[in-house]
């Protein structure tokens, strides 16, 4: 019988399916495994669709899937809900809307929510991409919901990021300030057949004319307006992002950009595993015993830390 | 000549302001210093305001602090501003509203942004929240802009999370998504001479009402409605947080936030060391010479994670 990893290589979605549990599940033995994927992965184009809630990120990426799949791609897509940190449960009704494509067996569709990751969800969603990229998936969407850090930072693993908005939402100037101005790559101006379109698509054009590190590239970011009520602007913007994929190339950022994700992913997994050290070797009791000590002011929290750390078993001082 | 320490708690706002620059710039005597502030803190109620861009946070901040002076409470403000990670850059403009509380010399206001904090901007928030709470300023407001993941750990450092909402923003149902509805404990619906503030009112009360978590609380949300052109609400809204804080003491719930923030905040501070090890011990060149070998496909980033945790003093494999 054939280990996981040859079959996943050899495209079986069981396989696939199984990887991506051991990844949510933090299992010892996918590092393992993704070592090995790791060697058989960078082939995939990466995309990333973010844009605040209600901005229809879930219809665009259905019918982007649907045009991809007219031009035989096989095609990953991995829905990301970095909300709600503190009951874990990720609000995933909208995604209904994709559910047509699951039955195709070309696509291959995951969920991921951010309960519990030590190492963060942006890790577990790269592990994602790298096992899904080895099985021969390409592009692969990454969408998220909202326009927070945490969708920035998962928004860091995509080559090729595409934000939507829709008219009049006012979301404009809200995704100024949550960071998404400076990482889109592709703009899409969404439900293009409602009032206000034209508006939202010329002030952005306007933005991004006036942002000084964007007249440096030689990249133009496109301003496409879609409608999914009237079939308009999907190929154009399938063509944006082969275009954008061509460019990266070409220009040699696609080589930048995987040695800074890299390197934030290496630093990450350092990070968790420290997290992962404190969580076995520290019992809840000690740390309940530690803290009650800080609180009645006989400790301080750096003091506590720099023990901690020592426990776990860094060599020196904090 | 008296240290920092002394003169700070003697109310000193030069050496507050000294400490808080050396928080910032995360110098190293920074936590010696504070580890001698922590015996004397924990005396201040600390409020945090958030709420979508627009909700009128700046302003509700600076009515508060108005009132609160009224009632002789020294107050600090701290404005946290997480987002750009990129550029690093801070849109503070809208706190020049709050300029007119910068001549009192029982107010003492500090903005910071997120460029590069190796610890996370809650560290160095719960750091100056520590400095000016051992400088006698009680309440200390933390004031952030957005709704986003980043918010809501840095409101974890807040013993009372005070949640903004303008009428007609259509902010409710984006509020619960961002996990900003589970960490309320006061929501305020500003503008309140606008129309629709009576049903944006209406509707919170109806969510809070079905929220099984909150109906098992002895702590009822208050919903109160604000409006600074016909000066409204605002000592409610005063009242309120003084009941939010009985209540924590009476419930015992002070301490339990106390201890969970004091948890995670010792794990940052774990995870904050190992970054400084990291940025200390690798230079550059090695951290390229290791990336160029992973994108090659010779490595793979899970084996260089080991690697450099090996480095920096781990004292197992990863």
């Amino acid at each position: 019988m054939k280990n996981i990893v040859e079959r996943l290589l050899q495209g079986d979605r069981r396989a696939l399916a199984r990887m991506v549990t051991l990844i949510e599940n933090e299992l010892p033995q996918a590092h393992a495994f993704l070592a090995e994927l790791h060697q058989h992965s960078g082939q995939a184009q990466i995309i990333g669709v973010t844009g605040s809630p209600g901005a229809g990120k879930s219809t665009l990426v259905t019918r982007m899937v649907r045009e991809l799949r007219k031009q035989d791609h096989k095609v990953g897509i991995i829905a990301v809900d970095p909300t709600s940190p503190f009951s874990g449960g990720a609000i995933l009704g909208d995604r209904i809307r994709m559910m047509e494509l699951a039955g195709d067996p070309n696509v291959f569709i995951r969920s991921m929510a951010s309960r519990g990751h030590l190492g963060g969800l942006s890790t577990a969603t790269r592990d994602v991409v790298r096992a899904m990229d080895a099985a021969g998936y390409n592009p692969i969407i990454i969408e998220t919901v909202g326009t927070g850090q945490a969708e920035v930072e998962i928004m860091r693993t995509a080559q090729t990021v595409l934000v939507t908005m829709a008219p009049g939402m006012g979301d404009d100037i809200q995704a100024i300030k949550a960071g998404i101005l400076e990482i889109a790559d592709i703009f899409v101006v969404s439900k293009a057949d409602k009032p206000g379109a034209d508006q939202t698509a010329a002030e952005l054009t306007m933005l991004l004319s006036l942002d000084p590190n964007r007249r440096q590239s030689a990249w133009r970011i496109p301003v496409i307006k879609t409608s999914a009520l009237k079939e308009q602007g999907i190929s154009e913007l399938i063509t944006a992002l082969h275009k954008h994929y061509a460019y990266l190339k070409e220009s040699g950022q696609i080589n930048q950009r995987a040695q800074r994700q890299l390197h934030s992913e290496i630093q990450n997994l350092i990070m968790q595993a420290v997290a992962k050290k404190l969580q076995d070797q520290i019992d809840p009791q000690e740390w309940d015993a530690l803290i009650a000590e800080v609180t009645a002011r006989k400790r301080d929290p750096y003091s506590v830390a720099s023990t901690l750390g020592t426990r776990i078993g860094l060599d020196s001082t904090l």
